[in-house]
């Protein structure tokens, strides 16, 4: 078995597990929320950076390295941690969520997704055996089965029919998987916002004996009571002694609320790209950098920070950075988001060890400004 | 006296001199070549990252910083090295040559040059007064007289002219500077490629008392002999105990082409430009990482190389994140071409040290693929 889930405890006040993940490539703490590095790079950032803010695992897209530069080449370098230098652990996406995303640009077939890559417009098809292929290819410690990530809104016929491919493709890709040893491939849970379809999914995927599930399909437009309510009856059909996964989740907000409901591991490319954007998560909640009342503001992006961004700069200078489309501005807001998230889920962490997680959760809220 | 240039020694084989210039954030070995760090940043580098290539000294410019944010808050932020997070030496240009390269935007009178900010158009009056002024809010270790950078090929009359009131206006910069203790105020020498010219603004220039003169007005599109032909007849009327700067030169070549004729400084926005292209400056000449050739070639872009980026990266890598134009390829790039300037810089140091100039620039030249 490519990883072991350890449960140290679980939280009194909520139930929020607390857990290490044993992989080939080190221990993760969870609940941990992991950076994304969609082309072999968490964009902005070097590996060096990323464990100086503790990041723990990160993710990679399997069908942007598909198509570019191309899984082959991704192997011959000696797979994805020595290409990318980075040798803590991977988790790979299986590319459907990309390839579904490609909109008129895919035909879905009981064999696979045919589709054109964004870039040439080349034909290409991705079946859940070659999805695998990729992934095994990369070397990632965490792979994900091939699915289908329904969109939302979507009627209950579609719902239906796409759970249920998935499913069948996830079965297809454990018979393909041909290193267990050393990747842990994770099934997708799915059902959109359908209570008896999320129930029909879980029990599906999780009857395929795997070494973790996700839940997908959430996040996707739909509001956010919405998903933690599917989240309140979706989890505990999940197995105890296996990591959960919430896919694309990352906003302060979901992130508590998804550790509430027993969640362990979250990925999503928010903090990265609201960084580029010139946006900053802080204690006191968002602060777009470009604003005008911050071009005399001499003061750190966030005073109770203590990342290396706010240790060293003022909003006034990282203001003029953004304005510039300096790429100092999406280092430093990328360096100080990740870094917000990733200290987020530590204070977490020891919240549940002290089993006051929901006071930790009401006292952050009202602090960024969340409604309670 | 805010600066003082201690000449250590000079090269038996060749004249070249080795120094210390004094400043008031510290000392700087010559010659140098100082990283450009046009908007308050050398682009995709943070200061720690300078240091550790061993940058003593960066270049800002006065221009941009007076259009955005403004050298008023700057100021305000507590002068440049402050706002920038950088404690070591700094130099501004005046602002004269990008003022001048905006072209029909501009107009040149004795007073100072009218122009249009190249943002939004907003017009603005640059006088050799209001440039010190600039340049005293900024609180650069080494300030430059406001001069006109003629263009080339243009006339002996307008060339004339030009540095006659490049002259005028260097008078009215010294008379302006207010910050003499802390400040010095490097004086430029014109003159196109007339070698008469070139004589009458070095003695004008050198005539009024200054703590280091430059060269203005190469590296503007003439073919390399004839900037080595005006290197080798106004130098020798630069005094030898002051600093001598040749402004906007960074190509390997001529980096050691000038310090043979006796130059002391150096900048340039090449390395750093032509890395966010996609190009590297190696030990067997320039590589362009996008080239198919590279695709599969997993080893260091320059093999004779130590820095962060030969350390851990192969050219197959560089080139997947400059393709996909990722920030990475940005960084691991600038960073690899500055410690390539700067480590020849010091190697040129050594050479001189070791009274073998002359041989080092055959050597190199003949590795990097230059004709000797």
């Amino acid at each position: 078995m490519a990883i072991r889930y350890e449960l140290i405890k679980v939280c009194k006040q909520t139930g929020a597990r607390l857990g290490k993940l044993h992989t080939p490539h080190g221990v993760i703490d969870t609940p941990i929320f992991m950076p994304v590095g969609t082309q072999a790079t968490v964009k902005a950032m070097t590996p060096e950076e990323l464990k100086e803010i503790e990041a723990q695992i990160i993710l990679s897209n399997t069908y942007h390295l598909y198509i570019r530069p191309g899984h082959d080449i991704v192997k011959k370098a000696g797979g994805l941690h020595k290409f990318m230098n980075w040798d803590r652990p991977i988790l790979t996406d299986s590319g459907g969520y990309q390839v579904f995303s490609l909109g008129p640009l895919r035909k879905i077939k009981e064999e696979g997704v045919e589709f054109r890559s964004h870039l040439d417009g080349s034909k290409h098809f991705i079946s859940p055996e070659k999805a695998i292929e990729i992934e095994n290819a990369l070397g990632a410690d965490i792979i994900m089965a091939f699915d289908e990530c329904a969109p939302y809104p979507a009627d209950r016929e579609y719902v239906k029919n796409s759970l249920e491919r998935t499913t069948r493709w996830a079965k297809r890709c454990k018979e393909a998987h041909k290193n267990t040893d050393n990747q842990a491939l994770f099934g997708i849970i799915q059902g959109g916002m359908y209570k008896d379809l999320r129930e029909q999914s879980a029990r599906e995927i999780t009857a395929i004996d795997l070494p973790g599930y996700a839940i997908g399909g959430l996040s996707v437009g739909e509001p956010k009571p919405l998903m933690y309510e599917v989240l309140d009856y979706t989890v505990p059909l999940m197995p105890s002694d296996k990591p959960r996964y919430l896919m694309g989740v990352g906003s302060p907000d979901d992130l508590i609320e998804g550790v509430l409901r027993g969640i362990d591991m979250f990925d999503c490319v928010l903090p990265t790209r609201i960084a580029r954007n010139g946006t900053a998560f802080t204690s006191g909640g968002k602060v777009v950098v470009r604003n005008a009342i911050y071009q005399e503001d001499f003061t750190p992006l966030d005073p109770e920070c203590d990342c290396y961004t706010c240790r060293n700069y003022t909003k006034a200078y990282l203001r003029h950075l953004v304005k510039c489309n300096e790429i100092l501005a999406s280092r430093l807001l990328t360096y100080h988001n990740l870094y917000f998230l990733i200290n987020l889920m530590k204070n977490v962490r020891q919240a549940i060890m002290d089993d006051r997680l929901m006071d930790f959760r009401n006292e952050f809220f009202e602090k960024f400004g969340y409604e309670k």
